[in-house]
């Protein structure tokens, strides 16, 4: 009988601000955005399972854009759904749209790219306190710049990858790393096929050492080749990491 | 004795994100600006007196730009003092400078002009919950810029004045008053010599029943008129408000 069941499939488009929250994925005692999301669903969709997030962001990292899909056996108004989201979810959690979309599409595996940001405050400014990362140390730019060349490519980023995680392999392949200034506000955006966990803040915190000329463009490259953990930068702080993009 | 002592005046120029003050002012059992800011002021510097802000911002009102006097009894390096209170000040606070100001200098009275922002996101955005009012109705701008040339001019403001203050009059001369849309987000800027109590977030409301047209041109030009508080529309969450600049 459960093999006749029809099943519908749908895509919910969404951004939170990561804050409060610690992370994407439910876990025990603490408050996290799949659990929000979940039992606001719950109470006005009979849901197919659990509903599948497009990655796991950590403990206070942003989503602009993030990608969801969940199931159920018959079909929902997508509108009268979003609006109803909209109103029953906290303030830092939005719906944008939801779409009905193919049973082969998955959140996660089919998300073809991802893009991320991270953002730097130069001065102290109390309105970015949530959303970037106040480092008042003066950066050279044009060298981040020149660093940034090297990740283009595909390559073995250990070096830049919390260590014990559960992917096979540390491969990924990056489309774009670029800086760009606006003010005193610094953005740091880089696109890959996939990222390894802590990776955008571990390349990040590296390339400041490298913007502070505290390590040079060789030593960048080396430190890229020495697939150790070991040798790269800190990672820094989750509130200026958002993830601003998903291509499927 | 005490009137040969030396005074010397100091002007701190700052801004703070009002989201978690009780105002600019002291008050007892609650946190405000002036008080975080006196506390670390006399942590370095001897005071001579209270400092004085350039006007009360309410509960959970921002400022983008704010100045504060004060006065002590000897020369202060200026640059050092507002690195330490830029240190030892939470991160929603924070000093662009100290002056050395005459001793007639007074960050209230001798203000000249002071401009507000009031800002509306008309999407539900997670990343403006403190700095915007979500206001998903429609508006007509246009409408809204034409009552708003009804406001330029020296008037009684009594009908968008919080009844019982300790002001001797409500005569205000306002010099410019505008809406710009920028996308989603609705930014209302007013320029005057002097606010009344809650005045910006009563216009800005009144202003809102405008643009949904339940009040015509006509009906806002009386109600000005009327130099009666309950004839003005609601006053609207301080989230939105903004002291963005004061001239002297």
């Amino acid at each position: 009988m459960q093999n006749n069941t029809p099943l519908f499939r749908y895509r919910i488009h969404l951004a939170y601000n990561g804050t409060r929250f610690f992370g994407w994925q439910i876990q025990p005692h603490q408050i996290s955005v799949q659990e929000c999301l979940t039992q606001a669903l719950e109470k006005i969709v009979k849901l197919s399972g659990a509903i599948v997030g497009a990655g796991r962001t950590d403990t206070g990292v942003h989503a602009h854009s993030f990608y969801v899909h969940f199931d159920c056996e018959y079909e929902i108004d997508t509108q009268t759904i979003t609006n109803k989201l909209n109103r029953m979810l906290p303030a830092d959690i939005v719906i944008f749209s939801i779409t009905a979309v193919a049973l082969d599409f998955h959140a996660r595996f089919s998300a073809k790219k991802r893009k991320y940001r991270y953002t730097i405050t130069q001065t102290k400014n109390p309105f970015l306190q949530e959303t970037a990362y106040f480092f008042p140390f003066p950066l050279n730019i044009e060298v981040m710049n020149e660093a940034c060349k090297l990740l283009i490519g595909t390559h073995d980023f250990t070096s830049f990858s919390k260590l014990h995680t559960d992917v096979t392999n540390n491969i990924c392949t990056i489309y774009s790393a670029q800086w760009q200034k606006n003010g005193d506000v610094l953005e740091f955006y880089i696109e890959a096929n996939r990222f390894l966990r802590n990776m955008v803040r571990a390349i990040t915190g590296t390339l400041l050492d490298v913007g502070q000329e505290k390590i040079d463009i060789q030593e960048f490259q080396e430190i890229i080749a020495a697939k150790n953990r070991q040798r790269a930068g800190q990672s820094i702080p989750a509130c200026g990491l958002s993830l601003i993009d998903i291509e499927y």
